[in-house]
């Protein structure tokens, strides 16, 4: 992939989404699985917003319309939790909230995949998943065509990513050795985080409720704020790994460095790209 | 707010609980938040306590019977989880057994709210929550006056929080940056801790299962159990906070420091006041 | 209990099984209790092994045929996740996929020991539990003999394990001071780990795990593949531990040591004997 490097263009606007996450704290309701709610509510925390781990359908009419962002995470799905999930998309769409669509191993099983298409239709503003699970959406899309390559390099991923976003008007963030972000025509790379990330569970769950909580800061540029979050959580992972032992410790630098994040290191650090 | 030193009342008899949970090891029930339960399962046994996060309604006749004491925190709550919490309470009641109510987030809906009032009315031991919680319980409560402030000050919490006692029978724990601790008469004030736990999620819930496992030691003297444990987790969060780079470590010293406590340590660092 | 010591036996095996988990990456599907999902799933990423929490009973007919091995475990068991678990266990019976049952807390009530039962029925590759836990199962199995000594000595868990071990036709691990392996006729101990694991939630869970995944790698010796996986979950609690200051710290040296656990550490201290 050819790239070239806009530092200028990216580093103050990251720094600036960060700081008003600190600054205003956005709630956000995460309807995430059991595995990564823990992670997700510090990652959450650190990062300066609200976490709310809200999630039955009881409750959603009362709560979801004075929330600042939603998270949605099918990673443990089961049909109970389906109508809640819906509910909630619902009435951010309806009030213009934004919400995050994170499609964890959509594949798994048709259930998974069909119920994946339905949030789909509840118009997310962002979705945000693996190679794999973009590439899988994308070709199960209605108007898509069927073929994508299941060797899942790069470059499938983000044309799956850009037809993904053309047909679900979502835009579509792909995380990987390079996050690749786009609208369907813009198409950034984010170069940010380290190989070892992978090695802790619910990592990317955490990832989709930072980018939830940086759409709530600024909710006109769901591209922008996406590629900010994930280069700030990207960052984090740097600094955390190079203090790290393996998973375990990173774990923890993770969420200590992304709470100490200074403006100095955010703009020596991000790495961001335009591709194309 | 005035406040009376009193080390000396109080001091031994933190150090008192905490030998007692370490020595004879209570069985700590918990139907907590799905969020939680990692971290009040760990907190309970770095204080020598014995959690056992049963909630199935099948199993609460069987298993609730043997525990020594019972916490119910309401933060993930669905109606099916219900019946649980209610058949546990009724048993601990019925039984003599102490339980604490976590009120967690009992605002954010219509049906949080109308659940945590019927709990009430099972009887807990102890309320623990924040101010905005206990003056949300004490105000929707019957008989009570519905002008709390909205404002959410201190002073506002101490007559919510003696309000509330009065009225349900319950000992009431608000956690803030002093915790108050009430029996609707004595005013207790616990300046214990540090203001970065609430960067952790689940610490509140944590403490509200470690005053679960001191109320099994001293049931009797509730007022007091509650106050230990308040400051005991406080302390432990004093001294992670030494060692701690960010909300991270802190989670993780937190634990080490509650395991590792010493009666010198305790004796020098217990800051509790009786107001009024 | 008499044993002899026979390093050169064991050593290279335990090697040889955790290098070829790093090397595959086994599939294991966990259905597991709530309290321990975060930790199974980094114990079995730092393994090398790939986790998967998928445990809605409409995704299994999908899901489970794709799996390397299956991981149970009823420590918050409720009558709407049983049918998941025997669905998965019938599945990976069937296809002839190892599986491990942790019988977690199995004498909390009547309808966790009949579910255990009926789990037991479906040929669990492994059974692994605590003393407490490998007796009171082995006492109400079908054709055993209902006078287990409740003083859980280790000779009683040993006799009890071997007639589970012979009734179910699974290995049966029980851990302990000394982890006990057995097919009903070797008697294996495992001498590795510290007590202080004890004092972390969800280590055996996290051990029944990684036995799933050593399982996978080597199916058709499943007392060897649940040995080797004692002892290296053992082992990185030893090194965990040297650097631990407690519960908190440990839980995350146990992961990074997990990770990193290298051929000459494992050689000089794996400390497996056999018993008999």
């Amino acid at each position: 992939m050819e790239s070239k490097s806009e530092p200028n263009e990216w580093s103050s606007g990251v720094w600036a989404h960060l700081t008003a996450a600190r600054q205003r704290s956005p709630l956000v309701q995460c309807i995430t699985n059991f595995v990564s709610m823990d992670l997700v509510a510090n990652t959450l925390l650190s990062a300066g917003a609200s976490p709310a781990m809200v999630h039955s359908v009881v409750e959603i009419p009362d709560f979801t319309p004075h929330i600042h962002a939603l998270c949605v995470n099918i990673g443990t799905l089961t049909p109970d939790w389906l109508p809640s999930m819906k509910a909630a998309a619902e009435i951010a769409s309806k009030l213009g909230k934004p919400w995050v669509l994170d499609p964890a191993a959509v594949s798994c099983s048709g259930f998974r995949l069909k119920s994946c298409l339905e949030l789909v239709e509840l118009k997310p503003t962002v979705i945000k998943g693996n190679g794999s699970e973009i590439i899988a959406l994308s070709s199960a899309s209605p108007g898509q065509t069927k073929g994508a390559d299941s060797s899942h390099e790069s470059t499938d991923a983000i044309e799956a990513a850009k037809s993904l976003a053309l047909s679900s008007g979502a835009v579509v963030a792909v995380s990987g050795a390079v996050d690749i972000v786009t609208d369907g025509k813009q198409v950034i790379g984010v170069h940010n985080g380290t190989k070892m990330m992978q090695k802790i569970t619910a990592t990317g769950c955490s990832l989709a409720g930072l980018v939830a909580a940086f759409l709530a800061i600024d909710q006109s540029r769901p591209l922008e704020a996406t590629v900010s979050a994930m280069s700030v959580f990207g960052i984090a992972g740097e600094l955390g790994e190079a203090m790290a032992k393996g998973p375990g410790s990173l774990r923890m630098h993770l969420i200590d460095s992304l709470y100490g994040l200074d403006e100095t290191t955010v703009l020596s650090r991000v790495n961001i790209t335009r591709f194309g």
